[in-house]
């Protein structure tokens, strides 16, 4: 089944693009199922999940519904898939050891959309250089979502996207793939500048997840229970600030009172490093911190607090993996 | 019995003064004992071993010889102690809910020289402030010691100390227990300037301490062997020999280097506080972090990564002791 994206004569008012979704855990599994229920063509490269996921699907237990996804076509790797996508769906984990331009590759052809669903800051960078060709959405996830057992996704709260066109600016693709995610019920905010809706995502999540691995397994109002961390919290704030400034990325003068005051009402919340942690998965301490770092080094800016957290939290990682691996 | 420390009559080479332990933990019960080894009139005040402790004595299994150690006198409390000591051992942990000053009160008479033996910076203040007219010695140990039972000792290994008359300066009675120390085996050496060597300490404690318990539960090899943390405790070695500086204990410029450098060649070493921590028992996080950290705030010294380990260890000690206090 080919795309009919492209085209201008379409049976249905929405477009039904092919999708292929590159990473089988609980954030592809989620999103793939909901451009399904939105009409694409979703199908899935699954290796752990294989048989199960080809077999009967994914089920997707949700706040918003339980429902099952049945995708297209299930295959092992990548070099399984024969179509041409309209968009290839990354969903990984950063990690230095996980290579998505390695993964992507076979499925990418000149007219593939790559979307980066993923964590952290200039994550964009390996993918944009290796297929200069292709345009790259990047976008991120503020969601609750885990892999409860093979081809099942728990979806527990939050949910909604901001994309946009990398490293900035329109593009036709990212509105319609916003377009089908708000059909399905996904608040999807396609944005011109998804750069900055990083460092933005960043001045949250820079603090509350390594402290909250660092500071014993403790949950967001635990965090901010504790003057001391209150205060480092606030300090990590105001250096990723000063770094998203320091690369042309001004953020709201409110924002750091603003994130605050939003931690302080919702309900206590644990991070998902700390449940990647706590299940003994890797955490993702190189795209939300070490990237950050180095960018700060690149810049001359001072980030003291940064690294402390960033030293500490390879160490636990190290202690975790084994390794002490990094760029 | 009466100490003939004032005297110049003696039947013994050494003067034998009466002193007064408080604090049965290890170090108390250590050094206690050695002081008795060399003629010193030892009493110790026991509260949960106290039944132990007046039976049987205290049990010391040492690298250096294991021994019996039967103090002269075992008190419930200070009050229940009616004699003068010539010295009081203070030998408590350094803790916000431990208050040195009630503890000793009853028992400090005009002549009675009162010895810290703790860990941290600024330690003395309280105790100095309280008996202005008293002699206040400071004293650092670097031993591996731990209570292994109720009246029961293990000294692993290590165990010289530093002391010297607070805040500064010479005096007979450093100098006697300087000599009763040494009779017994301790290498201990008598300073003019006890305060710089408290910072000199701290060099190592501040970054070492704290991450060895942050980074997982790592030892010293760990650390240094991860590329991150190893920068991270050079980092926090900076502030603190800034902030040395800033009080007026300048520490020599080769400390940072030859702190790392013996370190390094050490065999792995699991701190103090990381062994309190798995424990359970309190950590010492204002004495080592705490104090400096305010140190820094009264004197405008910039101490970030300082900062971040304190904010970090107050959250864990709130986990653990379900209270986030702290002066």
């Amino acid at each position: 089944m080919q795309s009919t994206m492209h085209t201008s004569v379409t049976t249905s008012s929405v477009p039904q693009p092919t999708v292929l979704v590159v990473g089988s855990g609980a954030v592809g599994g989620f999103y793939g199922a909901k451009l399904a229920q939105a009409g694409a063509h979703v199908s899935m490269v699954c290796r752990s999940d294989y048989q199960q996921v080809r077999s009967k699907g994914i089920q997707v237990t949700s706040v918003w519904g339980d429902f099952l996804f049945t995708p297209e076509t299930v295959v092992r790797s990548v070099e399984d898939y024969l179509e041409t996508p309209d968009y290839i769906l990354v969903a990984l984990k950063v990690l230095p050891e996980i290579d998505p331009v390695a993964m992507i590759r076979a499925a990418v052809h000149p007219e593939t959309t790559i979307v980066l669903l993923q964590n952290g800051v200039e994550i964009e960078t390996p993918v944009a250089e290796a297929f200069p060709a292709n345009q790259v959405v990047s976008g991120l996830a503020f969601i609750c979502v885990s892999r409860i057992g093979p081809a099942e996704v728990y979806h527990q709260d939050y949910g909604r996207l901001v994309i946009g066109r990398f490293p900035s600016g329109v593009s036709n693709q990212a509105q319609l793939l916003g377009d089908l995610f708000n059909a399905a019920g996904v608040a999807c905010q396609v944005t011109h500048d998804v750069v900055t809706a990083r460092w933005q995502k960043l001045v949250w999540n820079a603090p509350f997840n390594p402290v909250s691995v660092l500071g014993g397994g403790v949950d967001t109002a635990a965090i901010l229970g504790c003057p001391a961390s209150a205060r480092l919290v606030r300090q990590v704030m105001e250096e990723v600030c000063r770094l998203a400034r320091a690369v042309g990325h001004e953020l709201p003068s409110t924002i750091i009172e603003k994130n605050l005051a939003d931690t302080l009402t919702m309900k206590p919340y644990k991070t998902s490093m700390l449940l990647d942690y706590e299940a003994r998965r890797p955490m993702e301490v190189e795209a939300i911190l070490g990237n950050a770092v180095r960018v700060a080094h690149r810049e001359s800016v001072p980030v003291p607090h940064l690294e402390s957290l960033y030293g500490l939290l390879k160490l636990v990682d190290l202690r975790s993996s084994g390794t002490c691996s990094g760029p």
